[in-house]
Protein backbone atom coordinates (compact mmCIF):
# COMPACT_ATOMS: atom_id res chain seq x y z
CA UNK A 1 0.00 0.00 0.00
CA UNK A 2 2.91 2.29 0.84
CA UNK A 3 5.04 1.43 -2.00
CA UNK A 4 1.65 1.76 -4.01
CA UNK A 5 1.32 5.39 -2.46
CA UNK A 6 4.98 6.05 -2.81
CA UNK A 7 4.85 5.17 -6.90
CA UNK A 8 1.85 7.20 -7.53
CA UNK A 9 3.09 10.21 -5.74
CA UNK A 10 6.44 9.65 -7.88
CA UNK A 11 4.41 9.51 -10.89
CA UNK A 12 2.42 12.62 -10.31
CA UNK A 13 5.33 14.52 -9.24
CA UNK A 14 7.12 14.23 -12.22
CA UNK A 15 4.14 15.47 -14.13
CA UNK A 16 5.44 13.07 -17.27
CA UNK A 17 3.40 10.17 -15.29
CA UNK A 18 4.03 6.93 -16.96
CA UNK A 19 7.04 7.74 -19.07
CA UNK A 20 9.58 8.35 -16.83
CA UNK A 21 8.07 6.25 -14.15
CA UNK A 22 8.88 3.20 -16.34
CA UNK A 23 12.12 5.08 -17.70
CA UNK A 24 13.53 4.86 -14.29
CA UNK A 25 12.53 0.70 -14.46
CA UNK A 26 14.74 0.38 -17.58
CA UNK A 27 18.31 -0.53 -17.87
CA UNK A 28 20.22 1.47 -19.69
CA UNK A 29 21.72 -1.53 -21.65
CA UNK A 30 17.93 -2.02 -22.64
CA UNK A 31 17.70 1.71 -23.48
CA UNK A 32 20.42 1.93 -25.46
CA UNK A 33 19.48 -1.62 -27.46
CA UNK A 34 15.84 0.22 -27.94
CA UNK A 35 17.36 3.16 -29.66
CA UNK A 36 19.69 1.41 -31.87
CA UNK A 37 16.64 -0.52 -32.85
CA UNK A 38 14.62 2.28 -33.78
CA UNK A 39 17.61 3.75 -35.75
CA UNK A 40 18.27 0.16 -37.60
CA UNK A 41 14.88 0.43 -38.75
CA UNK A 42 14.84 3.71 -39.61
CA UNK A 43 18.09 2.30 -42.14
CA UNK A 44 16.09 -0.28 -43.26
CA UNK A 45 13.07 1.72 -44.49
CA UNK A 46 15.26 4.76 -45.66
CA UNK A 47 17.81 3.06 -47.47
CA UNK A 48 15.91 2.25 -50.16
CA UNK A 49 14.52 5.03 -50.87
CA UNK A 50 17.71 6.60 -51.16
CA UNK A 51 18.50 4.34 -53.70
CA UNK A 52 15.72 4.98 -55.97
CA UNK A 53 15.81 8.79 -55.33
CA UNK A 54 19.38 8.02 -56.52
CA UNK A 55 18.18 6.08 -59.29
CA UNK A 56 20.01 2.84 -58.14
CA UNK A 57 17.54 0.63 -57.87
CA UNK A 58 13.85 0.63 -59.38
CA UNK A 59 11.43 3.72 -58.42
CA UNK A 60 8.45 2.16 -56.75
CA UNK A 61 5.73 4.69 -55.53
CA UNK A 62 3.91 2.22 -53.34
CA UNK A 63 7.07 1.26 -51.40
CA UNK A 64 7.76 5.18 -51.25
CA UNK A 65 4.76 5.93 -49.92
CA UNK A 66 4.86 3.04 -47.36
CA UNK A 67 8.72 3.30 -46.01
CA UNK A 68 7.94 7.21 -45.39
CA UNK A 69 4.47 6.42 -43.23
CA UNK A 70 6.74 4.04 -41.36
CA UNK A 71 9.34 6.40 -40.81
CA UNK A 72 6.81 9.30 -39.70
CA UNK A 73 6.32 7.09 -36.61
CA UNK A 74 9.79 5.40 -36.46
CA UNK A 75 10.82 9.05 -36.01
CA UNK A 76 9.19 9.22 -32.62
CA UNK A 77 11.05 5.97 -30.97
CA UNK A 78 14.63 6.91 -30.84
CA UNK A 79 14.54 9.59 -28.44
CA UNK A 80 13.80 8.77 -24.78
CA UNK A 81 16.25 5.75 -25.03
CA UNK A 82 18.72 8.57 -24.95
CA UNK A 83 18.10 9.09 -21.11
CA UNK A 84 20.65 10.36 -18.93
CA UNK A 85 21.02 6.65 -17.36
CA UNK A 86 22.48 6.27 -20.45
CA UNK A 87 25.31 8.73 -20.87
CA UNK A 88 28.25 6.35 -19.38
CA UNK A 89 26.47 3.39 -19.79
CA UNK A 90 29.17 0.30 -20.29
CA UNK A 91 28.93 -3.05 -21.67
CA UNK A 92 27.64 -2.00 -24.96
CA UNK A 93 28.90 -0.10 -28.26
CA UNK A 94 27.29 2.78 -28.86
CA UNK A 95 28.04 6.04 -31.19
CA UNK A 96 26.66 8.54 -29.47
CA UNK A 97 28.27 11.77 -28.61
CA UNK A 98 28.10 13.70 -25.44
CA UNK A 99 26.98 16.44 -27.32
CA UNK A 100 23.37 15.00 -26.95
CA UNK A 101 23.72 15.21 -23.24
CA UNK A 102 25.79 18.66 -23.09
CA UNK A 103 22.90 20.33 -25.62
CA UNK A 104 20.31 19.11 -25.13
CA UNK A 105 17.99 21.86 -26.81
CA UNK A 106 20.25 21.74 -29.87
CA UNK A 107 19.79 18.12 -29.99
CA UNK A 108 15.46 18.41 -30.07
CA UNK A 109 15.76 20.85 -32.48
CA UNK A 110 17.15 17.96 -34.34
CA UNK A 111 15.30 15.50 -33.70
CA UNK A 112 12.27 17.66 -35.13
CA UNK A 113 14.07 18.84 -38.25
CA UNK A 114 14.22 14.67 -38.93
CA UNK A 115 10.61 15.06 -37.98
CA UNK A 116 9.57 17.70 -40.40
CA UNK A 117 11.18 16.43 -43.54
CA UNK A 118 10.13 13.17 -42.98
CA UNK A 119 6.48 14.69 -42.65
CA UNK A 120 7.32 16.36 -46.00
CA UNK A 121 7.88 13.19 -47.63
CA UNK A 122 4.71 11.95 -46.57
CA UNK A 123 2.85 15.20 -48.23
CA UNK A 124 5.16 14.85 -51.36
CA UNK A 125 4.19 10.55 -51.85
CA UNK A 126 0.32 12.34 -51.79
CA UNK A 127 1.12 14.26 -54.58
CA UNK A 128 2.57 11.63 -57.28
CA UNK A 129 4.91 14.09 -58.36
CA UNK A 130 8.21 11.88 -58.61
CA UNK A 131 10.64 14.60 -58.61
CA UNK A 132 9.21 15.83 -55.77
CA UNK A 133 9.48 12.95 -53.75
CA UNK A 134 12.75 12.30 -55.01
CA UNK A 135 13.70 15.97 -53.50
CA UNK A 136 12.00 15.12 -50.37
CA UNK A 137 13.76 11.92 -49.88
CA UNK A 138 16.78 13.32 -50.60
CA UNK A 139 15.76 15.86 -48.15
CA UNK A 140 15.33 13.04 -45.24
CA UNK A 141 19.07 11.93 -46.13
CA UNK A 142 20.67 15.42 -45.56
CA UNK A 143 18.74 17.56 -43.22
CA UNK A 144 17.19 14.50 -41.38
CA UNK A 145 19.65 11.66 -40.69
CA UNK A 146 22.86 13.43 -41.69
CA UNK A 147 22.32 16.82 -39.70
CA UNK A 148 21.72 14.96 -36.26
CA UNK A 149 24.32 12.34 -37.27
CA UNK A 150 27.09 15.08 -38.05
CA UNK A 151 26.92 16.54 -34.48
CA UNK A 152 25.52 13.56 -31.88
CA UNK A 153 26.84 10.44 -33.56
CA UNK A 154 30.63 9.63 -33.63
CA UNK A 155 31.93 9.15 -37.10
CA UNK A 156 32.47 5.39 -38.50
CA UNK B 1 23.16 -0.35 -69.52
CA UNK B 2 23.03 -3.98 -69.58
CA UNK B 3 23.29 -4.20 -65.99
CA UNK B 4 20.28 -1.83 -65.82
CA UNK B 5 18.65 -3.96 -68.03
CA UNK B 6 19.06 -7.39 -66.24
CA UNK B 7 17.99 -5.69 -62.86
CA UNK B 8 14.84 -4.39 -64.02
CA UNK B 9 14.04 -7.77 -65.75
CA UNK B 10 14.85 -9.40 -62.84
CA UNK B 11 12.72 -7.12 -60.95
CA UNK B 12 9.38 -7.67 -63.42
CA UNK B 13 10.19 -11.59 -63.38
CA UNK B 14 9.82 -11.79 -59.83
CA UNK B 15 6.50 -9.65 -59.45
CA UNK B 16 7.01 -8.25 -56.27
CA UNK B 17 9.42 -5.85 -57.78
CA UNK B 18 11.48 -3.64 -55.71
CA UNK B 19 10.66 -5.76 -52.19
CA UNK B 20 12.29 -8.93 -53.57
CA UNK B 21 15.14 -7.04 -55.46
CA UNK B 22 16.28 -5.47 -52.65
CA UNK B 23 15.83 -7.88 -50.20
CA UNK B 24 18.24 -9.96 -52.43
CA UNK B 25 20.85 -7.75 -52.35
CA UNK B 26 20.52 -7.36 -48.65
CA UNK B 27 22.93 -9.45 -46.52
CA UNK B 28 21.01 -12.35 -44.28
CA UNK B 29 23.36 -10.82 -41.12
CA UNK B 30 21.14 -7.72 -41.62
CA UNK B 31 18.04 -9.01 -42.39
CA UNK B 32 18.84 -10.42 -38.53
CA UNK B 33 19.62 -7.45 -37.18
CA UNK B 34 16.41 -5.93 -38.52
CA UNK B 35 13.66 -8.08 -37.85
CA UNK B 36 15.38 -8.31 -34.26
CA UNK B 37 15.28 -4.47 -33.93
CA UNK B 38 10.94 -4.67 -34.73
CA UNK B 39 10.97 -7.13 -32.43
CA UNK B 40 13.24 -5.44 -29.60
CA UNK B 41 10.78 -2.18 -30.24
CA UNK B 42 7.33 -4.75 -30.12
CA UNK B 43 8.67 -5.59 -26.53
CA UNK B 44 9.52 -1.99 -25.76
CA UNK B 45 5.66 -0.71 -26.62
CA UNK B 46 4.17 -4.04 -25.55
CA UNK B 47 6.24 -4.15 -22.15
CA UNK B 48 4.49 -1.20 -20.08
CA UNK B 49 0.79 -2.20 -21.40
CA UNK B 50 1.63 -5.66 -20.18
CA UNK B 51 2.49 -3.60 -16.76
CA UNK B 52 -0.66 -1.83 -16.59
CA UNK B 53 -2.82 -4.43 -17.79
CA UNK B 54 -1.93 -7.01 -14.39
CA UNK B 55 -1.40 -3.79 -12.43
CA UNK B 56 2.12 -3.51 -11.78
CA UNK B 57 2.24 0.43 -13.10
CA UNK B 58 -0.57 2.83 -12.82
CA UNK B 59 -3.14 2.85 -15.57
CA UNK B 60 -2.23 5.61 -18.78
CA UNK B 61 -4.83 5.37 -21.78
CA UNK B 62 -2.97 8.05 -23.37
CA UNK B 63 0.29 5.58 -23.44
CA UNK B 64 -1.79 2.42 -23.89
CA UNK B 65 -3.11 4.35 -26.71
CA UNK B 66 0.07 5.60 -28.46
CA UNK B 67 1.96 2.53 -27.91
CA UNK B 68 -0.89 0.40 -29.22
CA UNK B 69 -0.42 2.43 -32.67
CA UNK B 70 2.89 1.95 -32.98
CA UNK B 71 2.51 -1.33 -32.34
CA UNK B 72 0.40 -1.82 -35.07
CA UNK B 73 2.64 -0.32 -37.70
CA UNK B 74 6.16 -2.00 -35.73
CA UNK B 75 4.01 -5.35 -36.57
CA UNK B 76 4.15 -5.30 -39.91
CA UNK B 77 7.81 -4.82 -40.19
CA UNK B 78 9.83 -8.54 -38.69
CA UNK B 79 8.42 -10.33 -41.35
CA UNK B 80 10.37 -10.08 -44.21
CA UNK B 81 13.52 -10.55 -42.71
CA UNK B 82 13.01 -14.22 -42.25
CA UNK B 83 14.25 -14.60 -45.57
CA UNK B 84 14.97 -18.10 -46.94
CA UNK B 85 19.00 -16.59 -47.15
CA UNK B 86 19.02 -16.82 -43.05
CA UNK B 87 18.19 -19.71 -42.31
CA UNK B 88 21.50 -20.72 -41.67
CA UNK B 89 22.74 -17.65 -41.06
CA UNK B 90 26.09 -17.56 -38.77
CA UNK B 91 28.18 -14.77 -37.10
CA UNK B 92 25.01 -13.71 -35.52
CA UNK B 93 23.04 -15.58 -32.96
CA UNK B 94 18.81 -16.20 -33.36
CA UNK B 95 16.41 -17.60 -31.51
CA UNK B 96 14.09 -18.48 -35.05
CA UNK B 97 13.32 -22.08 -35.57
CA UNK B 98 13.27 -24.54 -38.72
CA UNK B 99 9.44 -24.22 -38.49
CA UNK B 100 9.68 -20.90 -39.75
CA UNK B 101 10.85 -21.92 -43.06
CA UNK B 102 9.92 -26.14 -42.39
CA UNK B 103 5.76 -24.50 -41.89
CA UNK B 104 5.69 -21.24 -43.44
CA UNK B 105 1.98 -21.44 -43.95
CA UNK B 106 1.70 -21.69 -39.64
CA UNK B 107 4.36 -19.20 -39.64
CA UNK B 108 2.17 -16.62 -41.87
CA UNK B 109 -0.78 -17.30 -39.87
CA UNK B 110 1.29 -16.77 -36.29
CA UNK B 111 1.89 -13.44 -37.90
CA UNK B 112 -1.84 -12.34 -39.20
CA UNK B 113 -2.77 -13.67 -35.42
CA UNK B 114 -0.79 -10.97 -34.34
CA UNK B 115 -1.86 -8.49 -36.68
CA UNK B 116 -5.51 -9.17 -35.92
CA UNK B 117 -4.99 -8.88 -31.47
CA UNK B 118 -2.99 -5.61 -31.95
CA UNK B 119 -5.74 -4.68 -34.53
CA UNK B 120 -8.26 -5.57 -31.43
CA UNK B 121 -6.45 -3.55 -29.34
CA UNK B 122 -6.27 -0.68 -31.38
CA UNK B 123 -9.66 -0.94 -31.38
CA UNK B 124 -10.49 -1.24 -27.87
CA UNK B 125 -8.32 1.88 -26.84
CA UNK B 126 -11.16 4.04 -28.97
CA UNK B 127 -13.76 2.38 -26.52
CA UNK B 128 -12.32 4.08 -23.46
CA UNK B 129 -13.70 0.39 -21.91
CA UNK B 130 -10.37 -0.36 -19.73
CA UNK B 131 -11.28 -3.60 -18.66
CA UNK B 132 -11.73 -4.19 -22.28
CA UNK B 133 -8.78 -2.72 -23.14
CA UNK B 134 -6.97 -5.07 -20.14
CA UNK B 135 -8.14 -7.79 -21.75
CA UNK B 136 -7.38 -6.92 -25.14
CA UNK B 137 -3.54 -6.21 -23.92
CA UNK B 138 -3.38 -9.80 -22.46
CA UNK B 139 -4.58 -11.23 -25.69
CA UNK B 140 -1.64 -9.29 -27.60
CA UNK B 141 0.59 -11.00 -25.03
CA UNK B 142 -1.21 -14.53 -25.47
CA UNK B 143 -2.22 -14.90 -29.01
CA UNK B 144 -0.01 -12.72 -30.46
CA UNK B 145 3.60 -12.79 -29.52
CA UNK B 146 3.38 -15.77 -26.96
CA UNK B 147 1.23 -18.21 -29.64
CA UNK B 148 4.16 -17.02 -32.47
CA UNK B 149 7.04 -17.58 -29.91
CA UNK B 150 5.90 -20.49 -28.94
CA UNK B 151 6.12 -22.67 -32.41
CA UNK B 152 8.81 -20.44 -33.74
CA UNK B 153 11.09 -19.51 -30.83
CA UNK B 154 14.04 -21.05 -29.32
CA UNK B 155 13.22 -21.43 -25.36
CA UNK B 156 15.27 -19.08 -23.22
Amino acid sequence: MKKRLLLAGFALALGAGYTLTALSQVKPEILVKQRQAAMTLQGKYYGPLAGMAQGKIPYNADVVARNAAYLDVLDKMPWDGFAESTKDVKDVKTAALPAIWNEPAKFKEAQEKFQSVVGALVAATKTGNEAGIKAAIAEVGKGGCGNCHQNFRQKD
